[in-house]
């Protein structure tokens, strides 16, 4: 038995991360990553199921939130707006790791196989938001086009919350997004 | 030299369409496709690169009719609105093809594979009307939300033409689905 070492999930994500935009994605081993993290594989292994998963472990988290938020909202709540709560919700998540998430963007844009990752991502917590909705009485096609369409507004306003400089608020770009996309699909 | 066999490409879709629904997507090898075509493997390989293109083979010609007909939009067109000259534009493609149609969706229902593949085949369809876009001037967010927007629209009421009894228009599924998402957006 390894003995405890503090912060290992943290030390191991910075290392990947490092080691992803330094060689690549693909050329890069657990056993390096280990290594630059000072800890062992097996260590590694205990938190990742493999190297792609310190990019993509968060998304049961968000599934989660974004879920019972839907879950949670009061009975009037057009579906649009339950989905727009659950963005929000999630936004704590985001907002303390920011650094982190601009290296993962990085390596992301980088890997044409992980960015194919990161739809199925999307697609999956479209559906489970979609899934959500229609537990609240949403019909189809309403569910599925307001949790779509809420995944893609989220998907602009990360994009920019990464790309752009200094300490963008992700709260308020979603409310952008969501607003653009009233205003392009109402056809002006 | 073999010699010209008529419609090889549609007896091969066919047959390749009978056999995934009777034993599975990845039970089928393209030898019994040739076979129960009454054609060659040569003759397969003439038309498809592989079994996976016969299922997908459209998406070039889908993507010549998106990026042209937006390209084609008066100046003063709305994004969405040239998305949508640029769906309804395609449906003669689909239309002619309803029942290939629907056995080609309950294959890809039964194979998470193909499913994942029809996820990137619509990803990149949105990307390149989001690029049409962009080349019209349409700034981002508005074009990738637009883009995007319209093929959630297609997708919407595409599953309702391959579902739905009867000969449903498809065009005009396409209208209601854009109409859908305009009235969702606006959070009724």
């Amino acid at each position: 038995m390894s003995r405890w070492e503090p912060n290992a999930r943290g030390r191991l994500e910075q290392a990947a991360l490092e080691l992803y935009r330094e060689r690549g994605f693909d050329q890069t081993t657990v056993a390096e990553i280990a290594e630059r993290a000072g800890l062992t594989e097996r260590t590694f292994f205990r938190y990742y199921a493999d190297k792609r998963e310190v990019l993509f472990w968060g998304q049961e988290k968000l599934r989660e939130i974004y879920v019972s938020t839907i879950a949670a909202a009061p009975d009037s709540t057009a579906p649009i707006d339950a989905v727009a709560a659950a963005l929000e919700a999630a936004t704590p998540v985001f907002r303390e790791r920011h650094e982190l998430a601009r290296q993962r963007q990085a390596v992301i844009a980088a890997n044409p196989g992980l960015q194919e990752r990161e739809l199925l991502k999307r697609a999956w917590l479209a559906d489970a938001m979609a899934a959500a909705l229609r537990d609240r009485g949403v019909p189809e096609p309403a569910a599925s086009l307001a949790a779509e369409s809420g995944v893609i507004a989220f998907k602009t306003a990360y994009a920019r919350w990464v790309t752009e400089p200094g300490e963008p608020d992700l709260s308020q770009l979603i409310r952008e997004s969501l607003d653009q996309l009233k205003v392009m699909a109402a056809g002006r």
